[in-house]
């Protein structure tokens, strides 16, 4: 894995070869996109399965879309039932983080009758979308579902591409199961995008969509933003580990291999004040790569976007940490709580040797669907906030607004909205 | 104003009628937006400065592109120092509604080494756009500065298009002053949206961009989503009254107005279970047409979105009503807090007859900048939540994580990730 000294320079390049893995550069697909949110916006079902029909090749119908209770129970015979106990356990810690997010309606209130306040509701239908393909991530199933259901959302549906048999995977179907999916449709694409944030004959319409997706789902999403919510749009992972000469090497090259072998857009990058661990980390990974299953995926993932950055000192790491925003922090040094007083932008933060970024991905609790390539920067992990929305709650008495009503009418006149002062002003009249 | 008996037909109408004045709809400038958009980001404040010559008609250059201190101080002179006394007792009641915002980092820890927390971290750099023309509105510019002064935002900057003499509006400078925005740049449109998305030589790059804007503002703010956070895309402004026969018909008639006057797409609909009253308040409104200097629009705005409705009971109001999430709800009933509970979305709910929503624009502290045309389904007001982003903390000692290795290794394994397996074996190898 190439060694790179940190300087201005360096970093710069870093950053911009980062950000060339952002969805934003492939608006090329946008406008094929547009025309299936369109169609399907505009003709519901029908539209709906003939793109089924065109890109997953399966007949699917108003009769077949919506998977049943038979369905279900048999994709649990399927699965091992040593998985299913291990999802229920890693359901358990995710619903106990996400319950402690949970926000809560308040007021206050004056003696003259004034009572102010922020009313908290659930969204009402929430819709998460599971990728097909060649990857199952019953993980990612919990991780989207759970805050959903813990913030108390009335409906959740989820949608995801069917094989060519019409089947949707078992573990893809318990995990649903477990982590409290209300209904389950056999639909994905951008054209099941459309079909939740519109609503269709067959699919209902969501107030907010989540779930991860190729680039025809990310468009898709961002091309109903506005109609329903969304959660950001997700790029490529990534993992940066600070560490000084104190974290074991052979851990940190795990971890960056981890990463690295979720496709080769995945970046991982270690930032260091040892010059001997550098060296050491690269070595490990060397000898991992030997004995690890995805090795091609890994290896042009590390080519691309990978990196042993050498800093001057912790600070340079830290302030390098900040630019790069990364998905993952993980901070393997002697006293990593205080390094992370410094961190301003990071999706999920791993203090010490033991909290390897797998452990956030599966079990700890804590949300794996976090902000990507950079934009750790502005957004956050999603959450039960994700699921909730607050409504402003004014009330005031006689009392409370003859005491102010005259600034009222001034500053709407200031702003020549007559009829905003009317407004107060017949009140007192 | 016309009066309409409620039934699922007229419903469904109107629903359908007050969407089409949905942002979403006006695609055609989109491609013009992302041609300024690209254009700033790549040429910086060169293309900035060539489009503001040519849409504003002024020379701005980087020169003089940043507001000085003798311009606010020369502000200050021609503002009415009555409305900037005004201006600081409102900045009171937002600041002290929005404090009440602020949420905690919080952890929580188990005894065998498990750390788990959410870090809440201000944005660095806030942008708001205010716009020019012909309508000043400082009340806008504090509602959208607080929040993020409030938050703990690094640095606030502002941007808004200059007169062709190249001069800002006093009374925006003074609110900006006052609120706390720490630079205030003289560009505005799409390409100012751009330039706080990408930066330019003169204008910094912001992590998050709030405030209202015409239809190249909107689009040009989706178009950056996602390399910039963004406030929801604001539509034309709206209120929804449920009220019955208790409440008074003349002040329901002028807060409709009130409403009715920001521009023709605004909608005012008063949803009443009393014939009676809903005779009544359309007299009322005739009679206010009469004196209200705004006329013209407010006509032509309760003509195209304006609606008295009479259904058959309260319960009916309060369906509508969810249906409709609208950005304003005032409810004016004999028990305004019980019929509140029955709410699911709504931006602002005002309670009671001395509730009025003009009293919401200016004074009594909940943020004005509220989301509409149905998106209070799910979004919520602007807030401090809007300029703070929370990053997960995770920390497992090697006793927590061993307990648990074995679970994290095989889920892992099911997911077919094996250098994520492996990151967590060889620590207990």
């Amino acid at each position: 894995m190439r060694i790179v000294e940190l300087t201005e320079d360096t970093k710069k390049d870093i950053l911009n070869n980062l950000l060339k893995r952002s969805t934003n550069n492939y608006s090329s697909y946008e406008e094929d996109v547009v025309k299936i949110v369109e169609d399907v916006k505009n003709n519901g079902d029908k539209a709906l399965f003939d793109y089924t029909l065109k890109f997953d090749k399966v007949k699917i119908d108003a009769s077949n879309v919506k998977v049943t209770e038979a369905e279900i129970e048999e994709a649990y015979k399927l699965v091992d039932s040593k998985l299913v106990e291990i999802i229920r356990k890693a359901l358990k810690n995710i619903r106990e983080f996400h319950q402690k997010q949970v926000q809560n309606s308040w007021f206050d209130s004056k003696a003259d009758g004034t009572f102010l306040g922020q009313k908290v509701t659930p969204l009402e239908v929430a819709g998460v979308y599971v990728p097909g393909g060649k990857a199952v991530y019953p993980s990612s199933v919990l991780m989207n579902v759970v805050p959903a259901k813990v913030a108390g959302v009335d409906k959740i549906i989820m949608t995801t591409p069917p094989a060519k048999d019409g089947s949707i995977y078992p573990s893809t179907l318990v995990a649903a199961k477990e982590a409290g999916v209300d209904e389950i449709y056999k639909v994905g694409g951008a054209q099941a995008i459309a079909a939740m944030a519109f609503g269709t004959e067959s699919i209902p319409k969501t107030d907010k969509i989540v779930g991860p997706g190729n680039i025809f789902v990310a468009l898709a999403k961002k091309a109903v933003y506005g109609n329903v919510s969304i959660d950001s749009i997700a790029g490529p992972s990534e993992v940066l580990v600070i560490a000084d000469e104190t974290a074991n090497p052979r851990y940190l090259a795990a971890d960056l291999l981890s990463q690295a072998e979720h496709d080769e857009l995945a970046s991982s990058i270690l930032l260091t004040t040892s010059k001997e661990l550098a060296q050491k980390v690269s070595l490990e990974i060397d000898e991992f790569l030997k004995i690890l299953s995805r090795k091609d995926i890994i290896s042009k993932s590390l080519e691309n976007f990978g990196y042993i950055l050498i800093a001057k000192n912790l600070d340079e790491c830290i302030s390098t940490a900040n630019a790069i925003a990364s998905e993952h922090l993980e901070i393997v040094t002697q006293n990593p709580f205080e390094v992370m007083t410094k961190i301003r932008n990071a999706g999920a933060i791993f203090l010490g040797e033991y909290s390897s970024e797998p452990l956030g991905d599966y079990f700890a609790g804590p949300n794996h669907v976090l902000p990507t390539n950079g934009t750790a920067k502005f957004f956050s992990a999603l959450s039960v906030d994700d699921f909730i929305k607050k409504s402003s709650i004014i009330s005031y008495s006689k009392q409370a607004l003859e005491e102010i009503h005259q600034d009222i009418i001034d500053f709407a006149n200031a702003e020549q909205l007559t009829a905003h002062a009317n407004a107060i002003a017949v009140r007192f009249q």
